[in-house]
């Protein structure tokens, strides 16, 4: 069995590509995919479709057109890690996270510890809370290759 | 047919009582539920069960009972709204959101135009994008008691 | 047991009134349920939230406020009857017959015999096709009330 | 993961073609599937189970057929395109399009403008529309391999 | 709580009415139901729609009528008993289990010992087997009244 | 609503009537449900479709009469309070607790600290543990009845 | 894609060859599973787990334990054919039909003319009925080979 | 078709190998998996996430993140084998019982006669119960292997 791993969040980082060596380096079944990352191109997911005046309708046929790819890579993951930064709203990891919950996916969410109370009802659906990269990866490895 | 509400978010304003009797003034069936608004009482839902010194244990306490709550009402709802205030980070609205995503549960956001950009995820997967409690009610209005 | 009965498809012959009065007459245990059928009420559904100068999306957000009201209906009837008039596209009536067939929901098609082709998949995923509201009350009438 | 990519609706152009060769190009990992587009074959799929007098049950008969294949492959893919032309009624595309959004699968429309109207109802429940077999290339194309 | 409660099976003996008014006796709180037992009015249930020269086809428009009924009632139930007599091939009841089987919907067999062999596969997936009315009615009061 | 509550577990104390009691006195629009708790009943459930000379035919035939009363009644539910006492194995409360997970129904387990360690996979998935029937009663009042 | 073939019913033809044999001079890309059909080895499935006196635990336990191949296999097919022959009761392929039926898996049924009349319910769940094995592999190389 | 064989309960004695060995000298398809059986291990699951004072929270760390494998393997697998020894209280096997049982998968359970009472409602939902690791395979390779 290879395990199928979300990353979902914050896209400021290097969270990612140290998950993703970390697991490379312990040779670890995994799969990983992600939203599109490159912000810009994200939020022109929709421009090939015709231009919007309204920035309301930009962002929303973008949207749609990224939901495509998340919704189905979300869908059949087995794992999802959810990442919170100390910036920006966030809102669509908490939505990730909570559509993980009601599909019953299991995640963990990867945040610091000054951001415990609001992201309580998160946490309360996730499976594990860690602060590090390194700890995803210890766990991950822990979960896979343990026998 | 009596049509379940769920009012999520922002706890802040009046806008629950605004929905609320706006619906009650045009004789709609309905009948509302929410997450239990108080916040005190909402982040000691769980110090009946003991006291916790760790923080993270006792949101987490606290946010599971709530969730017994929550969980149900939500998975029981026809229609949610989700409410989006100017403060506060309220990744529980978002997580709501993606959960009845995932559910097929069609919801409304209310929430102002400045934050748009940052909600396009949340309102992509939305059926309606309302700025006021009172459009809210014209559109339960339309959607219930429209022949 | 109270049956739930959506009715589904063309709004300008009055095929509901005859399917009602007759369920009436025959004194079943019924409940009906529709979109709106105001044709221009249904178009302008979205404009509550503000008006959009293109086209497109004034259709969008008028078809998802429907869409709050059509998806409960759909989803909670037990039976519904789809009708197929002569004129129009009437494409939301076939999307409301693959919706129906996903749900494993029983429905029964209303449509005259000189568009049997076009309708082939329609109704081989239909278990009846009628071609009078009449046929459709003698139906109900049998699967409701036949001891 | 490779994806799996449906192909709904018209068969009188060579829309398919268009996508699938541009899909190609630009080395996209994915199959495609479609109903039988040979307009005789399908109308005679139920043939060889024996002949029919009434038109009713011959299409009936291949229209069930058809369907051991359609649904299959409908409630495995991952993404569908549901292709409206200028002509004919085409319930069949709307009744596939129904059945996706019952069963949460993302789809794409592809339409000329001149019919927004009548498929507003499908375009509100599809996740994109495309005026163009290119537009669907590119779309399929950032969805699936941008990083 | 209001148990519903499907009978389904042979109709030429009169075990409906003995379950019926056995629980009745014993005052349960039960509602029952059942497809059409008259066996003539049962195979004509599509004749409504028109004549069939072809003796399939009229079986096939009847059996889907009752189908409309059959289905929304067994989908609907808390416990089956399904009722095989001592003639004919009785494949629909089969069919019934077979249908609960697949829903996780409690049934129990009611038949004779001497074709218990042939119902093997039937009674494994069954939650009880009784060979009278009154078991039924005992198993019936317990399950539902004990305390 | 009305919320419906399982009791699941141990038959020798009288914990469910103090959690009824307690939910009486704070009058909260609960219903109660349980698996039969007279022990001798419940263990000749089967008897009357025979008699069994196998021990483990017995308990087989009993336990299947009985599932088919929880069965129905835990998939309905809308909380459990899965009770561990201090003696006997208990395996059918464990086996509740880990049906209702898989059913992603909430559950508060009650038992005493030192079973913590034999019950931490039936403790993970649950939304709260209490140590007395009073808290039970104080969480259901906080769920149900706060505003 | 390769399409899995559940093969239900009658065991004392070659039918089961002859559709292997003609889609494998076909080319067809599928696999075929069965219950086990060699009578007297599935009577004894459960003998290894201890002798039983009784004749109903004896069919009841190896029932069983071909249940848990044949649950298997026929959750995972993507069609099923269903065999009724001449003789016997074969109260297990139309379970095996309503099981499908209910899961919403195409099947297609194999029997001859004259027991239309018994089979109308599961031939009215059915995407087909074939009387020969001839019509079933033309149908297979049909739907799964048709460009 | 690999089959995948999920070992669950007791880890004391060497059954699991006894299985695994049994079904590769008999060349069956399958893989195999489990919970982390280094007891030791698994109880330390969640210390890489930091230490915690409190037994209880410590326990229900490690439990969580065990939890994510084991919630991944057992909604993966087509058989469970649920194994209940002579000591220790096994929540978490009858916990994995009720699990599967609510999935709809397949399980055996394998123990000795003389837990038959206690384990009657874990053994009513199975679908054999086997007293020793010879008589697993044995069964699963009559299920998979048996032409």
């Amino acid at each position: 069995m290879e395990w199928a791993i979300y990353l979902s969040g914050e896209i400021h980082t290097d969270w990612r590509q140290q998950i993703i060596q970390g697991c490379e380096a312990n040779n670890l079944a995994v799969n990983f995919s992600s939203a599109v990352t490159d912000h810009e191109a994200s939020d022109a997911a929709g421009d090939v479709l015709g231009p919007e005046d309204n920035h309301f309708w930009r962002d929303h046929k973008s949207a749609k057109v990224n939901a495509i790819r998340t919704k189905n890579l979300i869908e059949q993951c087995d794992i999802a890690i959810i990442r919170f930064g100390d910036k920006y709203k966030q809102w669509n990891a908490a939505f990730d996270a909570g559509y993980c919950a009601a599909l019953g996916t299991p995640y963990i969410t990867l945040h610091n510890d000054d951001i415990i109370h609001p992201l309580k009802e998160v946490d309360a659906a996730a499976l594990a809370w860690a602060t590090s990269p390194e700890q995803v990866v210890e766990l991950l490895t822990y979960i896979i290759n343990k026998s």
